[in-house]
């Protein structure tokens, strides 16, 4: 029987990048993996949307190219050629992320992990059973969409963001359950390829993560004027399919008719039939419980990623991995959920980090705001981008940067600069002061942050 | 005669942004404009090439869309559409500055400005001389595109960059004198519309103001591969105009014919003429002489933006102007020039800020680099732009991050963040560990920052 010093189950985000740590700090890795290295975020999340959404934009530019003095007359899409443009980004990461695994010297088995006792896990690969040794073990199990009875997923009519990305052929109308982040992105993707699409949402805002009405609002009414509709606050009764048709009843008694439906709601964690019973981890409604040393209540077991609950992204799977490989290296060392930024790759994007101004006000805490729209930054116009803003939350009192939100061209680059500021508690004049590039896009993030110090200069704001 | 706080001289970057900060700072304020409100950077610099580069930008991608699974059999372009583009986006910014003018109640004087005496300005209006009054006096007259006699400008076949921005049909071949940022963005600008571009520098590198050899022969590289051509290293011996075309002949003898030359070398700073020597104030080589305060050598008069010299950048200018107007309003301030970063928008983009790694070494500090290229980033492999790489230098000592360059797509609105860490003085580890969105192009950032620390996961380092 083989030893490790590390064995780690599950290769996405999590995963793999504690691997690859792991390697780097002299440990001896097994990684065991029972579908394609890389996990969801990689084969059937946040990378292949990416892929396709670039193919969304290519698209609506071309048709909206007219503007800038370039004609475009005859333009199609063939979704076979969307698709195998995703399949070879998710390959040549996919292989990459071997490539560097490999580079650690880091083993790879393919099967699927249970564990079996506190130190050896048991693998079931294509040839049989197999059984290895880890002083160390590390679940990165993951999470998959989850698979909610009453909404009949056939994955035929009604598709999960698994099924929606291997279509061959988009529909002419669609119903999207769910306005969060895959929600909305797939929103986009086929609402730019022509599809009427009509997304629904239980609660009462678009991205109901983030807190603060002002902008949910806004982001509404930027997608309704690209022509989805939303309907929100409305549960869905029933589902039904029929002659390939869809017939979705809301909780207030309407009835739509669709081509397809996409649940893009609930994502179940990978903690079942792992063996978590066998060695008496703890789980807390699904979830791996874990201290913020990523450490189980079993000794030199930890777990990481979705599978331990938190916020389900990738990023946050990632630093856990990073986090959990020093520890288990013996640095001192802890995760730090403070800063965590999030972005939804919409056109325009969405991002945030920190707290909302609303999320601040119920904690308590004495804020100031500052807020610059896009229509009064230059490069922006130039691109013909201004759809979207930037918010900026700070303490009253310190005028400590506590939370930031863009909706807006590349968002999602922005944020980082506004990650930083936070995790290094910079204040509003710190970001203030830095000289920002002419004609950039982050100038918005410091004409807002000046608007609270009175010193914005790009903007009128009225006393 | 009207008396004002202050009369600031030019309505360019530095000008209308120190009158709209003086405005807010409770000062009645007086602009003098001898052409159009906003200057050299909003009507014939940065902002209407950002516009008509983004038509560049549309133009290629119809081009490039295969790739994505888009077809586009049948796109051109207008050169008459895109100035028109150029020129709505150029009078909606020129609109807007009028308007956050007039909302701080500054007047806008049309007509030359010339200092009479030590308070007083003449100003030559289409209904004659006016004079009026300043307590405080900026001088804020820009610079315009130097008019070398050797280059025989006749703003037909040898042009400027204001000439080439008016083109209304693109040559077939053009020779770009200067590969700086005018002649790189008007060289990317050029290609992408199919034109033989050949870019001629004195200097050894390209973009030689970045001072890291490996870099600009990377972006040397990158834009050879889209079709440009470079004489580097060499002299413009002569430039001959007959029947329309233009024979150029370089200091090594070779004589290139061509349908157009643009001139983007060297620009001539607007110190003459403006009743500097009637009031005593100083010049150094054409440049109006300042102290960290801005202030010239006579009491009350001030000079910013391009005219006192130093990087001859919008937003250099437009801190010039902040910050002259609150020294003007008794602040306690001064101009801090450690942090300027800058950008090229050529596809990909050229970013910089603070040091590089052959600066810091010349001054005698002990550095470490990153440097993570964009091939090994997932967001830029989905989007088909993995050229180019994000570098950074920092004090082998403290870790303290001391520069930064970024080739690569967004680099404009990436190295904000960079710019944001090197003003506040943080460190390789205090960008490292502050979490970063995936899939986004700033995790390059970030793995760059981990390269000397040993903690880079998605590239393999070679110790």
């Amino acid at each position: 029987m083989e030893e490790f010093d590390v064995i780690v189950i599950g290769s996405g985000s999590a995963g793999y990048v504690s691997a690859i740590r792991l390697g780097d700090l002299g440990k001896k890795v097994l990684v065991i993996e029972n579908r394609v290295l890389g996990g969801t975020c990689l084969n059937r999340g946040c990378i292949p949307t990416k892929a396709i959404l670039k193919a969304a934009d290519v698209y609506r530019e071309a048709h909206e190219s007219k503007i800038f003095g370039i004609t475009v007359n005859d333009v199609s899409y063939d979704p076979n050629g969307i698709k195998s443009w995703k399949e070879t980004v998710v390959k040549k990461l996919v292989s990459g992320v071997e490539f560097l695994l490999k580079a650690r010297k880091v083993e790879i088995k393919y099967g699927r992990g249970y564990l079996i006792d506190g130190n050896t896990v048991e693998v079931e690969t294509s040839q049989g059973k197999e059984i290895y040794k880890g002083k160390d073990i590390v679940i990165a199990t993951g999470s998959e969409p989850a698979m909610i009875p009453a909404f009949k997923i056939d994955h035929i009519n009604v598709l999960t963001s698994d099924d929606a990305l291997e279509l061959t052929e988009y529909p002419k109308n669609m119903i999207i359950v769910g306005a969060g982040a895959i929600g909305m992105e797939f929103a986009t993707f086929f609402n730019s390829f022509g599809t009427k699409v009509t997304v629904i949402e239980m609660m009462e805002t678009v991205v109901p993560t983030l807190k603060d009405r002002k902008l949910t609002t806004l982001i509404q009414r930027i997608y309704q004027k690209r022509g989805i509709e939303f309907k929100l606050g409305q549960k869905i009764e029933s589902i039904d399919v029929k002659d390939d048709r869809v017939n979705l009843t809301l909780g207030n008694g309407e009835v739509l008719e669709t081509e397809k439906v996409l649940v893009s709601i609930g994502r179940k964690l990978n903690s079942e039939n792992i063996g978590l019973e066998k060695v008496g981890i703890q789980t807390d409604r699904g979830k791996i419980v874990v201290n913020e040393f990523l450490r189980t209540n079993i000794e030199h077991h930890y777990a990481i990623g979705d599978v331990v609950g938190g916020l389900l992204l990738a990023h946050k799977a990632m630093k856990e991995g990073e986090v959990v490989a020093e520890i288990i290296a013996g640095h001192e060392t802890k995760m730090d959920y403070r800063v965590v930024p999030w972005a939804i790759f919409t056109t325009p994007e969405i991002a945030s980090v920190g707290l909302t101004e609303e999320e601040a006000k119920n904690q308590g805490i004495d804020v100031i705001t500052g807020e610059f729209p896009f229509t009064a930054n230059g490069k922006a116009v130039s691109m013909n981008a201004t759809d979207g803003t930037v918010k900026v939350v700070a303490r009253s009192d310190t005028k400590e940067i506590l939370g930031a939100q863009i909706i807006g061209p590349e968002a999602s680059v922005m944020i980082s600069e506004l990650a930083l500021a936070i995790k290094n508690r910079l204040t509003l004049k710190d970001v203030g002061d830095t000289i920002h590039t002419h004609p950039t896009l982050p100038e918005a993030v410091m004409e807002a942050v000046k608007v609270p110090l009175g010193e914005a200069v790009h903007i009128v704001v009225r006393r």
